[in-house]
């Protein structure tokens, strides 16, 4: 055995050991996996868990319970575990023996959803620390609502270097030292190795200083000295700001031969190293056996948390903010929004305003900020483009957590995750605005909104070459598309006032389902003149207008298109060719609708496209017999009326393209 | 006028005021576009120019130049409003004139390629900055090969608060500080606005100390102050680190009511304001008139850069290296790398080697990179996941810049664009590896480098569910579609060695189309077993087995999923159904191949498409008489075989629905 390493004693020794044989157990029957960082980082969990973590396993949901995030999220078998040994009953020792199996909750990484006690989905580096931001200002923005006796806990975070290395966790840092987010408590796996080898190999900033440099609080322990560990948290705690604590570890500590180095990262050890790992710790327990004693210590933690939810509890039954801290975590009151949107489209629908969807959006979001009390907007700096702060609302800020409007920054990436954090920790319905371009940014944590089905909105403006000079860095072409190709995310793109307002209704209440909204820069006429109580937008397309008897083609757009669509019929129509017009704001609710529906709506007469966007996705509305009218490059740099000329969006390229398919 | 505005003096001054005027003037002529920026930093830029900067306009693309970043993109009128003065051939004052118009070279943002002087397309911030890190990289890799004599030139960057806040810019300052890139220089326009408002609305980093804490070399200047901001480039000069100048500047400055407002940051001053401008700046001339001292000096700059030029040409035509150094800055030997891969091919089509197409594209690198002198290897630190680094390759370090592959870290973002500037930077072929779902980290990049029409190839590995036991986090799902999406970049998925190897063929002599190799985790067998010296896959798809008489079906498929189709085609015979299989490898070439060939390829009988990932994107290949055999939401974690049963991507799967096609 290597003689840097030192064997963790008595019951919080053998809590970590326990940590370490199930990981190299599982790994190794799973054939896959990554044993170094729970390995590693197996006391500083221990230590965390045994001596603060508040968390209640027969009350997963609690929601004064701490938050733990394992941002380094290959280390899986870290967190199931612990889950296992603290008594979830949804973690049985069964699932621990099928690590990564089908049909088993313990899949490669930790997803939000499988099993409790999982607070987010992790894996793709960055992520964790930086959806622990949103959770974390949501805890002060829940306290700043509710008082220190409802909501008053801590959200820790296990990042690995990998973490720190992706820019996301800058942008994470910079939000979290503006914040003052001083009950976040970051525990770094500062253990020297990644993937390809030593960090030497890639990295030479020194992390403590940076940190610092982004308002943090910062300490160095060894990761593997208990007492050390547990005075750097408690000194964590007690400062206002966020804290930092720098883990020295080795990874995959315990195992005498691959310790400290690279091969104990993502692959098991073996069974003659994981043999000699038994030996070294002093663990002769068979696989996927537990001594009692680790077993007992583990409960008692689950034993504490749970007579701390009952006090817990006991408080909120005496709380005259009772009803409203239960609101605030419950579902969105969506019959009074329908109710309120009803009666704000009546009026849009006799006014008939001529503005841009991110204007009509800001109107809808005036009517769903006024009926549902938990909205927190923001913006990527952007709050005049985006249009997403309403009248009222007021920043949040480290002197003001009970505001309600975010400025993110110019970090879309963090703005997607932190959101994330924010609807994981309850009692707030997030959105967030910048330029569509711009979800290319934030990509990575949109997949994860609709990977875990949160309730998170992006308001993304400037939605095509109608954005004009700012050229084809800025005009989104492909991101449609791109975003539509993602399962269980809700695209919409309103042509106008009332499909916005629709649009809004749908979004501010979806559970499971996140929501995009693509909105115009140009200002586009309400086309939804006649008013319907019903949602359409709720159907995904629908038809606008109606032909006089049989159909001899149908135009299908959307967004600011479906105007020239209706142009285009109007032209038709003067030529005698009867041209129906579907407007189709949201291709995913559209395919969840019958098939009945969908051919109504589509007819059988050859069909049309129109969208300022490349045709990839527009498959299942159009068909053989059809043409589109959109983009097939990048755009450019000229006034937006110019661009729509140049590149052929235009009612007349749309009428031509119609007649050429009727026979 | 404010009282902290001082107007600069002398010829410098003049400089400096001629960008202020020309942006003000051009910004309002357009009606749109960034005057704070060009004016806040116009003293700063002046001084750089005259003092430091060597460029030829008469030459635009000598090698040896130094190169200027507009990382802050928004601000294209500073760089618009030198070159014109400088006087590049392209940019004459009816250019400046027509700002943001249609037709005319200067674009809302700076585009590579729409003009001489604008080394990289900005505007996405942080691309800038770190693309600057791959140019001034690539300047010590080409330094290392040619010497001082013919490679001895600056990076010079203008960066904002938001290229700052932007995540990206911890990936590009941690890369720059560990490569110690001392010749790379950040002029931080550090003027406390952004779009919101004060910087303090969202940050509270100390920009200095994070640099710092990377290992750059730090200073602060009053960006007003001419002396002092030389003084500081020279001290940045001199040190061996990168350097980050903070310039304290006024956003706007000269305009006496507005500037230091966000107010300036994004729209026309107005005319009252630009009179009052004229006043406070002593300007007395026309919109778009120059003084002669003011353009005297600036032709000054450009006559000190063509004597540079001159020199450097003259050691040039007698340097023992000219050849090779001619060589590594034009198109590879195309003509050889055919015969190596051609020679390659035929070994593999009699081994026929059971391999993974990330197995098979390291066999192919081993090929380019023995052929081809100039590629540069990395990996995003998977490199022996993403099979990137082929033997005899050596990294490179700010101790071997001589090296020819790069550990990028756990940073796919800053990878993509700093492969965009080594590539514009000239000298190299870059490539760099990551799991395909991590594409999304980078898609900005990717999305620079197809807009841009760059040389780099993207290895992304791990392309499916056949992953395995990571995960749904891990898994791509949408992304080909995604990629496929994107214009001008081609996405290859080969199915086999010899596919693979064909595919490096086309990607490493593409010119102007940046490529994405799509490659499986999972072991694929040789189903080019025939040798062919043409390369099949630069038609994006082809009849990879024919049937014996008329087709009953058509069996589309790509990488992977070739192998089942094929399965699929051979269990279809044994029932009298005549199937035949095309593999598709890559749709952009394919749909650039006339429609005789491409309604050879997919014949007239019902078609089948089978890829594991979502349906979009295949309607081109498919049409109205058609199934797809793929995914249709998120993965799960278990062995690969056992997800393809799950998901039901099966030969199987493929034969039913083929039945069900035909009639």
């Amino acid at each position: 055995m290597n003689a840097q390493t030192k064997i963790s004693t008595g019951a919080e020794g053998l809590m970590a050991n326990a940590i370490r044989a199930l990981t190299m157990d599982a790994v190794q029957a799973a054939n896959s996996g990554h044993p170094g960082m729970p390995m590693g980082m197996a006391d500083v969990a221990a230590v965390l868990y045994n001596r603060f973590l508040n968390i209640d396993p027969s009350q997963p949901k609690w929601p004064d319970r701490d938050r733990f995030v394992l941002s380094a999220g290959h280390g899986s078998m870290l967190i199931y575990a612990i889950n296992h040994m603290l008594g979830y009953a949804d973690m049985d020792i069964d699932q621990v023996r099928n690590f990564r199996q089908h049909g088993y909750r313990t899949a490669g990484h930790p997803e939000y959803g499988h099993a409790d006690g999982i607070e987010t989905t992790t894996g793709p580096l960055g992520q964790g620390i930086t959806t622990a931001v949103g959770m974390a200002l949501a805890e002060r923005m829940h306290n700043a609502r509710f008082g220190d006796g409802l909501v008053n806990h801590h959200t820790y975070v296990i990042a690995g270097d990998g973490c720190l290395m992706e820019g996301i966790s800058h942008e994470a840092i910079d939000m979290a030292g503006h914040w003052a987010l001083g009950r976040l408590i970051v525990l770094w796996d500062d253990n020297k190795i990644t993937i390809d080898g030593s960090t030497g190999l890639s990295t030479s900033t020194d992390q403590k200083a940076r940190f610092a440099a982004s308002g943090w609080h910062v300490q160095e322990v060894d990761g593997h000295d208990h007492e050390a560990i547990a005075a750097a948290i408690v000194t964590a705690r007690a400062d206002t700001r966020p804290s930092l604590i720098a883990c020295k570890t080795i990874i995959g500590y315990g195992a005498p031969n691959k310790q400290g180095t690279s091969a104990t990262h993502g692959a098991p050890l073996g069974d003659e190293e994981i043999a000699a790992t038994r030996t070294a710790l002093n663990w002769p327990h068979a696989p996927f056996e537990l001594p009692a004693e680790a077993l007992e210590a583990w409960r008692a933690v689950a034993a504490r948390g749970k007579a701390t939810r009952e006090a817990w509890e006991a408080r909120l039954a005496t709380s005259d903010k009772a009803a409203d801290f239960n609101a605030s975590l419950s579902a969105p009151d969506a019959d009074a929004l329908t109710g309120a949107i009803a009666t704000y489209k009546a009026q849009l629908s006799a006014d008939a305003p001529k503005v841009a969807t991110r204007k009509a959006s800001e109107m809808a979001l005036a009517v769903v900020n006024a009926t549902l009390p938990n909205t927190i907007g923001g913006s990527a700096d952007l709050t005049g483009s985006n249009n997403t702060r309403t009248k009222g609302m007021e920043p949040v800020s480290k002197d003001n957590y009970g505001g309600n409007y975010i400025h993110y920054g110019i970090r879309e990436h963090a703005m997607g995750a932190a959101m994330n954090g924010i609807a994981l920790h309850g009692g707030f319905l997030p959105y967030g605005g910048t330029f569509l371009v711009f979800s290319d940014y934030c990509r990575p944590a949109i997949r994860l909104s609709a990977l875990m089905g949160l309730p998170v909105t992006y308001v993304m403006t400037h939605d095509s070459i109608g954005l004009g000079e700012d050229g084809p860095t800025h005009q989104p072409v492909e991101h449609i598309a791109s975003l539509r190709a993602m399962p269980n995310l809700n695209v919409f793109r309103p042509a106008d006032v009332v499909e916005t307002a629709e649009a809004w209704e749908i979004a501010a209440t979806a559970r499971t389902t996140p929501s995009l909204l693509a909105l115009s820069r140009q200002g586009l006429p309400t086309l939804r003149t006649e008013h319907t109580a019903e949602n359409k937008v709720a159907k995904g397309a629908y038809v606008l207008r109606e032909t006089d008897g049989a159909r001899d083609v149908t135009l299908i757009a959307t967004g600011s298109e479906v105007e020239i669509a209706v142009q285009a019929a109007d032209a038709l129509a003067a030529g005698g060719v009867k041209a129906a017009v579907v407007s189709a704001p949201c291709f995913e609710l559209f395919a969840a609708q019958d098939a009945d529906y969908r051919s109504t709506v589509l007819g059988s007469a050859p069909r049309v496209g129109v969208e300022a966007a490349v045709e990839q996705g527009w498959a299942a509305l159009l068909g053989d017999n059809s043409a589109f009218v959109g983009m097939t490059g990048f755009g450019a740099s000229a006034p937006a009326d110019e661009l729509y000329e140049h590149f052929g969006i235009t009612a007349e390229a749309v009428a031509k393209a119609a007649k050429s398919l009727i026979k």
